[in-house]
């Protein structure tokens, strides 16, 4: 079967944005055994639209061309499929009553631009959009058959996963499915998972990939033989097992690994950042029921923040400096007395560019774990990295000290990335 | 003039990997006022290869070709450029030895199947590699230039900036360059922006698109003629001045806009979350010198965390619950005594999926901000959104008060996607 995949839109062309769209579709085929053949990208421009819908029309069996269904002018996806069929643009009447009843319910009125959305090339098909107001629609042209989408992800990605993809499965009859196991580590380069698990013997009928999700690497396996899968993920895992935070059975994030371990404990966790500024909680709460298990977050930006809120004494501040061990120490110490929880992590760092020193440069991090019995800690040094980079690195080392002890094994795990730091 | 971008690669195809190259090569391009008609994405395929030299080489004036020039048999460019043009491909003595010498400085010695890298199609110019082997090459061929680079990125990206793009704006005799200004906006949907600013008479020499970068949308205005950008936007600001949140002149993102008013004003802030549980903090942290204003951020998730360390009363709570005007504002209250300082901003809601109520549905969000003089609240509902976006939203709204009190306007604005809660 032939696919290819047209992403539309200015944005693209002109490099403001990445293809994630595009990228995801790709994974989702992958994943069901299949490959596009092309994937294209084109500006917001109508000549090119067409001339691009009438060539793949010619020579694929599927097209799906995500972007430019927007209410605005610059949105022309609809109007260059009419052109190339040389039908007309018709109003879908359904379609507008569901976009009005959209509006009506989040207490607006709908503007004009809107009718545009529901203007289709004649006999289209409507692909039903539960998250937006553009609607899809899909259509046979020539040999192919066409599927739009708009361009916003969320949209998109239900639209595709709920209904695009059952169409696509009936009608070519596909059944060769493929499954999928991930196998999510930290800790490690892609090259240095590569050289541990080589001797690892992989049928021919098991596809291994990686993917950088960073600072997370997957370890991918895909077969349509799911022994096979069990069989070479065992071995995998036997080898990565000091890198290994979840695999796909377990979870989706790591943030959801440490509320199933929290949750399954019954224990309770506070938080005091620095560096890292929120960036932890933020994770931790983005799974929903995250508020079973963590209390609070104190953000101590300041030194004078990490006096108040979490007690580290000036002396400890003066004599280490808010980057040390002993200052992240106190941050834990405090924020499990102040949460009075069973678990508290902290993490303070130099996220750079600005603020590092000889002795203290920047990517220095000091990380502790206060458990109910004792308390964790260690320096690391993430060299060469953006502020940002820096900070998520940080954040996943923190929890990956937590579901180390949770899971019963040492708190300091090995990153091939972050050396310990060493006084001058 | 006619460019097309070229994208080969197995990884790219199976959505392993995101084509940053061709991203940055758009950004590159763009910043020199052109746009690429098409990008276009292939396996490591020598049909699709072929055929794609072939149809580029008709329409185009430049094909940049990435990927697929590494020693192993997955690689088929050099070979798929001497099908397309039925040539043969021949050894490349002078770069064979130059890749000879590389192994020799770094004490390898080549192995035979890096010869490949040498074999070039007939006629074809070398271009340098300063950080690899595998070098690049260009010809003409039918109406195009064609340039092959190896998909490295840092090998690439030399090799564009340092060679190709001289040799392009040489023999295309270039010097007509685009400027682009961003005017984000926060509070109106894509198509309301489009309605209030349908009156604008946009030159033709001007392009005005929309970008989504949820929450905010940003309004962009790109030209080669700098007064006609200056014209048309001023008159955009006006229309759209109670939603535009920061130009491309003033800053890149919200957090660094707050941060330039915060400095400016030599004021301090902190920050009281509940369901943005951080996500506040760790914006405004992601820019630099966030320290010099930002002082501590308390993300209170429960009712206990409330009451110890931002105050609000336990008869608050249950008088009127988490999520209400009263609590925010004792929050915030707190923050800034806490903080001991001239600003604070706080948010509490229910972001879902449960957790709401008949009268307090998900999506139902209270924000205050408390001043040196005053605390100004107001309790919204974001309907419809999953628990990442009600987060997203909710952020950007309690900075948008703060921006707006700094600017002097209203600190409570009109959020198209964000009713007033309205008690039943």
């Amino acid at each position: 079967m032939k696919i290819e995949i047209i992403s539309t839109g200015d944005e693209l062309i002109t490099g403001q944005i990445l293809d994630t769209n595009a990228n995801w579709l790709c994974q989702q085929l992958f994943s069901q055994g299949l490959q596009p053949q092309r994937l294209h990208t084109v500006a917001d421009n109508l000549n090119d639209l067409v001339a691009l819908f009438i060539e793949s029309s010619q020579r694929s069996d599927v097209v799906l061309v995500n972007g430019g269904l927007g209410p605005t002018s610059d949105d022309l996806s609809a109007q260059a499929a009419a052109v190339a069929m040389q039908v007309p643009l018709v109003l879908n009447h359904s379609w507008l009553k569901t976009m009005e009843q959209k509006f009506a319910e989040r207490g607006r009125v709908m503007a004009k631009a809107n009718i545009k959305q529901a203007m289709l090339p004649q006999s289209s098909e409507v692909i039903d959009n539960a998250n937006g107001t553009a609607c899809g629609f899909s259509f046979t042209f020539n040999q192919a058959r066409f599927y739009f989408t708009p361009g916003v992800p969320h949209e998109f990605k239900l639209m595709f996963s709920s209904q695009i993809w059952p169409d696509i499965a009936t009608r070519f009859a596909l059944n060769n499915k493929l499954m999928q196991y991930k196998i999510t580590t930290f800790g490690l380069g892609e090259s240095a998972i590569d050289d541990l698990i080589q001797d690892i013997v992989i049928p021919e009928q098991l596809h291994l990939g990686y993917r950088t999700a960073s600072p997370e690497i997957e370890v991918k396996l895909i077969s349509s033989d799911a022994d096979a899968i069990k069989q070479v993920a065992q071995q995998i895992e036997l080898k990565l097992a000091d890198y290994m935070v979840f695999t796909s059975d377990e979870s989706d994030t790591s943030a959801e690994k440490i509320q199933h371990l929290m949750l399954a404990k019954q224990a309770t966790l506070a938080l005091a950042e620095s560096c890292t500024g929120g960036m932890i909680a933020s994770n931790l709460v983005a799974i929903a029921g995250s508020s079973a298990y963590l209390d609070r977050a104190m953000v101590t930006y300041s030194n004078q923040a990490k006096q108040d809120l979490v007690q580290v004494s000036a002396e400890t501040l003066s004599n280490h400096g808010a980057v040390s061990e002993a200052t992240a120490i106190e941050m834990a110490k405090g924020a499990q007395r102040s949460a009075n929880s069973d678990y508290a992590l902290s993490v303070t760092g130099i996220a750079g560019p600005g603020g590092g020193s000889e002795s203290k440069p920047v990517g220095t991090v000091a990380f502790a774990l206060a458990t109910p019995t004792e308390t964790y800690s260690q320096m690391l040094v993430l060299p060469g990295k953006s502020r940002t980079m820096t900070r998520k690195i940080a954040s996943a080392i923190a929890l990956d000290m937590l579901r180390r002890h949770l899971q019963d094994l040492p708190v300091c795990g090995h990153y091939d990335f972050a050396p310990e730091w060493q006084a001058n």
